[in-house]
C-alpha cells in the first residue's frame, strides 16, 4: 500500500517502528450533524495491543475496535459541537513503539444546501457519461506508471480510450448549450483492476478519484465549474461490491467483510426474493450476498464496520467534491436495511441531497418495492427515487418499437404506487444497454418521438450521452455502446460536439433535443406540474402537463397512419385555450379546426389563449 | 306486465282501479339487521298525488319518494326489531281509487351461518358451469310459450341447448365425487331477450329464477340439494347492466336510472381509468357508465334509488335461496364506491358470506386495486376476492405454453400487494375465454400440469366444467368454449359422467383431478397453509405448501428436458422429513436421492418424516 502516501498525504506525519499507516476517512470535518467517525486505521500489527490516545478540544474516543485482522484498528471518535477546524495528534502506542498521526478536522464548505448537495429533482436535465468516453482533455494522464491496466486502445471497446474529467468541463458550454442541467458520470473513483477499468465499478480505494480521470483536482474543478454555471453533479456510488483489487479484499479486516461462499456464487438476479412473501430464505441470500462477478466481490453491509466504511465515504464525498445527487449502483443486491441507513445518514447531513438507485427489475410493483411509496409492507424503502426501467422496458420502447401505446399508459397508471413519482429517472438506454437508436431499427423520427416524451413526461429526465447525435450500438456482444463520442479526441477527424462536424441528420437530433431540453426549462408545466394521459386510440397516445400558468399537450402517433386530431375530445384540458403553438417549430394550430397529426411523428405544443 | 301476477302472487291482494302494481322485493323478512328496506312500486300512474298507508306493528313509513316517472313510488320502510313477521296490507290511494295489497315479512332462515350464507374460501374448490349447458334434467321447461326467445338447439353455440337446475342436482354425486364443494352457475335470473339468452348476463326480471332452468322451485332445491352434501352455492350477480328487455329500462322510473349517451357508447375497457393518477374524467366516465353492448344498458349505480334496489336483491338472493358465496360480474365497470356499499351491506347481514369480483385486467397493481389491498390510496375497495386472472395471464399459462415458469413466480411474488391473496380465485379458463387445453396445443400433459398447480397453490381453485374430461374449444369466433357437457342429455350417444363413457385419456385426466382435489379437501397445508416458492430454473418451479402438520411439495418441470432433483436445495422444507410420496400414484421417493424429473411433468408430493 505504498501509494497511500500519495493518497493522505496529510494524515501521516510521523511514523517509528510502524510500516505505512493509513487512515479512512483521510480527513473529516467539525460542525456535522452526526457527532460520531469511526477512523479506520490500516497497518501491518497496528491491532496487536495499541492503545490511542488524542488530544484536541472537544474531540473523544469513544472506542478502540479491536478486529479479528491484527492489521486493523476501528477507532469511534466523538466530534462534539464544541470542536474547533484544525489538526491534531493521533497517537498510536504499541509495545513501546509509537507513531503519532495528524488528523485534520476542515471547516464544512459554505453556502451548504446552496451551491452544492442541491439534490436533482424533475426541473433537471441529467446527462449521463463514461469520462473514459467522451473527451481526452489531458493526455498526460491517459496512462498511470504502476497502474495495473496499461491498455490504451480506443479501437477496443474494453481498453481504455483516455477520456477524463478535463474533457468533460471543456464541453460543459456544449452541454449548457443542449439544455442539460446535471451531469451524472459512470464512477469517478479509482479503479486499479488489471482490465475492463472503462466502466470504473470496481473501486479499489475509496478515498481517490481515479488518476487517470484526473484523480481529486480534476473532480473538484468539474464540480466548481458546473456549480459556477448553476448547473449540478451526480456522483455514481457502489456499495454492493468493490475491486478485487480494493485494500480491503487484499488484506481483509475480518471473514465476514465480504459476504462469503464456498465456491463462486453469483446473485440469481431475482430483485423478487427481497419482497416475495414466498420466498425462500436461500434464494434470498444468494441475491443479497452472491458476488456480482468474480472480480467484484459482496460487501457484508450488515457488517457495522463495512456499514460505517461506506457511509461515511458517501457523506465525505458529497462535502469534499460538492456532490448534488447521489446514483446507487446495483441497489437491488444490497441489503435494504443498511441502504436505509445510508440514505438517511445522507439526509440527515445535506437535506436537499437527492439519491436514485439502479433497480434494474421488470415489474411496477417491483420497482416501487425499493422507492418510498404507497404500499403497506414490513420494510418501507426510504430512497428518492429510482432509476425507471418500467416506463422504458413497459413504455416508451414497446409504444415505439411496436406501436403500443397501451403499455405507457399503462405504466404510468401504476404511477399510484409511487410516493412522488416525479423524482423517478426516465431515460432511454445507458451504458449497459443498447441504444435506443439501434433499438428502434435506426429509425431517427422515432428517437425524435422518444427524446420529445423523454423531455415531457413527468420524472427526472436522464440522456445518455451521444444520443443526441446519433450514436448507435448495442450492447452485447460488441459493448458499442460505450463509443467514443467523435471530436473528444484531437486525433478525431470529425468534431459532433460542433455543428459543422455534425450531419444534417444529426443536427436535426441534436438540435430538437436542444429545443425542447430549452423550453422545458422554463416550462413550469413540464418541471413541476400536473398530467393528464388519455386511453390511447389505435395508436394515438395523447398527454398534457399543465399549471396555473401554462399548459403543455403532446401527442404520438406510435401508428403506422396519419390521424385527424380533433381537439374536442381533450377540451377538460384545452378550454380557455385557442390555438397551440409547437415548441420544436412554432407552427401554431387553431383548436377549432381538425388537424392531420402524420404517423410515426410527437409533436409538443404549447397553449395558448 | 301481467307476467308479474306469476311472480309476485302473495303480494297483490286487491286491485281497485289500478292496473297491474309489482312490489319489489316480493317480500322480505323481520329480524335484518338493516331496518329499512325500499319498496319499489309500479304500476301505471301509480305514482300521480298517491298516499300510502300501512298498519303493522313495528313497521312504519319514513318516506314516500315521488319521482320522474309516475309509473313509480318507492316507499321507504322502516322494520324495526319489534316486528313481527307475517303479512300486513299497505294501502294506496289516489284520488278517490285506492289499491290494498298484501306485503309479507318472513321469519329468516334457520341456521344463518351455518347451512348457508358460510362464505367460500381457500378449503374449497369450485366448479363453474353454464346450466343451459351442462345437463337437461327437466324437458318440461325447455321452451316457456311466452317468452322471447323460443329457440331449442344444441348444433348453434348461440341458441338455447335446455340444459337446467335439475340436470345440476342430477349430477352431484359426480361433482362431489370429483371433489368439488362448491357450485357456480352462470346467471340463473329471468333473461328474457330475444337472442343469445344461453349465457344468462342480461337480467329482465330481478326477482325472477329463469323458467327455462327450472325456476325458484328447482333453485331452492338445488340449494337445499347441496347444503345436504356440505357443498355450497355461488351466485353469479350482475350489478353493472341488466337487459334491455328490464322492465326498469321498458318503463324506467327515471331518465337517470340508466346512464345515458347521446349515441350508443362502449367503454373503453380500461380499468386504468378508475386509479390512473393522471386520468382524463372523459374516459373514466367512459369506463365507468358505457354500455356494455347495446343490448346491456349501463345502470346508474349512483343513483340512490338504483343502489337500494341492487342492494336489496343481493340480500334477498342470499336469504331466500342460500347462496354462500357472490361472484361479482364486470366489476371493473361498475361505480367502485357503489359497489363497496352493496359488498359492506352483504357482509353486514351475511358476516361470513365471500364475494369475489370479475376483475379481468392486466397488472397485479391493477388486479389488487379491486380488492382488499396494501396500497394507500384514497379509494380502498372492501372485495373480499377476485378472479385472479395474472396467475392465468402472467402464471400458468406462460409458464406451461411457452416454459417460462419465471412468470409465475414473478406474478406471485406481487403477492405483497393483497391483504388476504388466499381469497384470489385461480382458475385456468371460463366461459368466455378459449379453454387450457386449446391454449396448450391440446397437450393432455400440459393440462394436468396446470390442474395440479390449480388445486395446490395458493387461493381458491376455480375449474371449468368439463376441463377433467378434455373439453376443448377457443372462445372466437365459434363459441365452442360453451359446449355441452356430453351425458347431460338423454339423447346423447356417449355420457363422459361416467367411467365407461369416457376415454382413456379422459379418465386420466378426470382421475388425476378427482385424487388431487380429494387429497386437497383433507390437506391443511393446501387449505390454509403457507407457501414458498423457489426460483425457476431453466423452467423447473418447485414450490412448497405447509403448516405444522403436514408438507406438500409441488415440482413442475416446464422445460424441454429431464432434470435431476436434488433436494439439498429444498433443505428449508424438506428438513426433518425422509421420503415424499406422490399424492397422485403413490410411489416414494427417498429425499436424500437425485431423482430425475420427466420434462412436461409435474409432481405434488406429500413429504413423510
Amino acid at each position: 500500500m505504498k501509494k497511500v502516501i500519495m493518497v493522505l498525504p496529510l494524515a501521516i506525519l510521523h511514523l517509528i517502528g510502524f510500516a505505512q499507516v493509513d487512515v479512512y476517512p483521510s480527513h473529516w470535518w467539525t460542525g456535522m450533524k452526526n457527532s460520531k467517525l469511526q477512523l479506520m486505521i490500516h497497518s501491518p500489527n497496528i491491532g496487536k495491543g495499541s492503545t490511542v490516545t488524542i488530544k484536541h478540544s472537544g474531540v473523544f474516543i469513544e472506542k478502540v475496535n479491536k478486529v479479528e485482522s491484527p492489521n486493523y484498528l476501528f477507532v469511534d471518535l466523538n466530534i462534539s459541537s464544541a470542536a474547533k477546524p484544525g489538526s491534531f495528534k493521533l497517537q498510536i502506542q504499541n509495545q513501546g513503539k509509537a507513531v503519532t498521526l495528524s488528523y485534520e478536522l476542515k471547516q464544512r464548505r459554505l453556502g451548504n444546501g446552496q451551491q452544492f448537495a442541491q439534490g436533482v429533482n424533475s426541473s433537471d436535465f441529467v446527462y449521463l457519461l463514461m469520462p473514459d468516453r467522451f473527451s481526452n482533455g489531458d493526455e498526460s494522464n491517459d496512462r498511470i506508471t504502476g497502474m495495473k491496466d496499461q491498455t490504451l486502445n480506443r479501437d477496443s471497446m474494453y481498453h481504455r480510450h483516455g477520456g477524463d474529467l478535463q474533457g468533460v468541463i471543456n464541453h460543459l458550454d456544449y452541454l449548457q448549450q443542449l439544455g442539460v442541467t446535471t451531469v451524472w458520470m459512470t464512477p469517478v473513483l479509482e479503479n486499479d483492476m488489471p482490465n475492463r477499468t472503462e466502466h470504473g465499478y470496481a473501486f479499489t480505494n475509496h478515498y481517490k478519484i481515479e488518476p487517470r480521470f484526473g484523480g481529486e483536482t480534476a473532480y473538484k474543478s468539474l464540480s466548481n465549474a458546473l456549480h459556477k454555471r448553476g448547473m449540478k453533479l451526480v456522483q455514481d456510488a457502489v456499495y454492493n461490491h468493490v475491486g478485487i483489487h480494493h485494500f480491503t479484499v487484499v488484506d481483509p479486516p475480518m471473514k465476514d467483510w465480504l459476504h462469503q461462499w464456498p465456491r463462486f456464487t453469483r446473485p440469481n438476479y431475482k430483485d423478487q426474493t427481497l419482497f416475495d412473501p414466498y420466498v425462500a430464505e436461500i434464494d434470498r441470500k444468494q441475491q443479497a450476498d452472491g458476488w456480482f462477478t468474480r472480480e467484484m466481490p459482496d460487501l457484508n453491509q450488515s457488517n457495522p464496520y463495512v456499514a460505517n466504511y461506506l457511509i461515511q465515504h458517501a457523506i465525505y464525498s458529497v462535502e469534499e467534491f460538492g456532490v448534488d445527487g447521489w446514483r446507487i449502483d446495483t441497489y437491488i443486491y444490497c441489503d435494504l436495511d443498511f441502504m436505509n441507513r445510508c440514505n438517511k445518514a445522507l439526509s440527515d447531513e445535506f437535506p436537499k441531497v437527492t439519491e436514485f438507485g439502479e433497480v434494474w427489475v421488470t415489474g411496477t410493483v417491483n420497482e416501487a418495492y425499493f422507492t418510498r411509496n404507497n404500499l403497506t409492507t414490513s420494510f418501507k424503502s426510504n430512497l428518492k427515487g429510482v432509476t425507471d426501467f418500467q416506463t422504458l422496458f413497459q413504455g416508451i420502447l414497446p409504444a415505439l418499437k411496436d406501436g403500443n401505446a397501451n403499455s405507457l399508459y399503462q405504466t404510468l397508471s401504476n404511477d399510484i404506487l409511487y410516493k412522488n413519482p416525479m423524482m423517478n429517472v426516465i431515460f432511454l438506454d445507458n451504458h449497459d444497454m443498447t441504444r435506443f437508436l439501434s433499438q428502434v431499427n435506426e429509425d431517427e423520427e422515432k428517437l425524435k418521438s422518444a427524446i420529445a416524451w423523454l423531455l415531457t413526461c413527468r420524472g427526472i429526465p436522464q440522456l445518455y450521452y451521444g444520443t443526441e447525435i446519433l450514436m448507435k450500438g448495442v450492447s452485447n456482444p460488441d459493448g458499442l455502446v460505450r463509443s467514443d463520442f467523435l471530436g473528444g479526441w484531437k486525433e478525431d477527424k470529425k468534431n459532433k460536439f460542433t455543428e459543422a462536424g455534425r450531419t444534417d441528420k444529426e443536427n436535426e437530433v441534436h438540435d430538437w433535443t436542444m429545443k425542447l431540453a430549452n423550453f422545458r426549462k422554463s416550462s413550469s408545466a413540464i418541471k413541476t406540474g400536473k398530467m393528464t394521459q388519455y386511453v390511447p386510440q389505435d395508436g394515438l397516445y395523447v398527454y398534457f402537463r399543465y399549471d396555473a400558468s401554462q399548459t403543455v399537450m403532446c401527442i404520438m402517433n406510435t401508428g403506422k397512419t396519419n390521424r385527424s386530431i380533433d381537439f374536442t375530445r381533450y377540451v377538460e384540458r384545452t378550454k380557455g385555450f385557442s390555438k397551440a403553438r409547437s415548441v420544436t417549430d412554432s407552427t401554431e394550430i387553431n383548436l377549432n379546426d381538425k388537424v392531420n397529426m402524420p404517423s410515426n411523428k410527437m409533436w409538443v405544443l404549447e397553449l395558448i389563449r
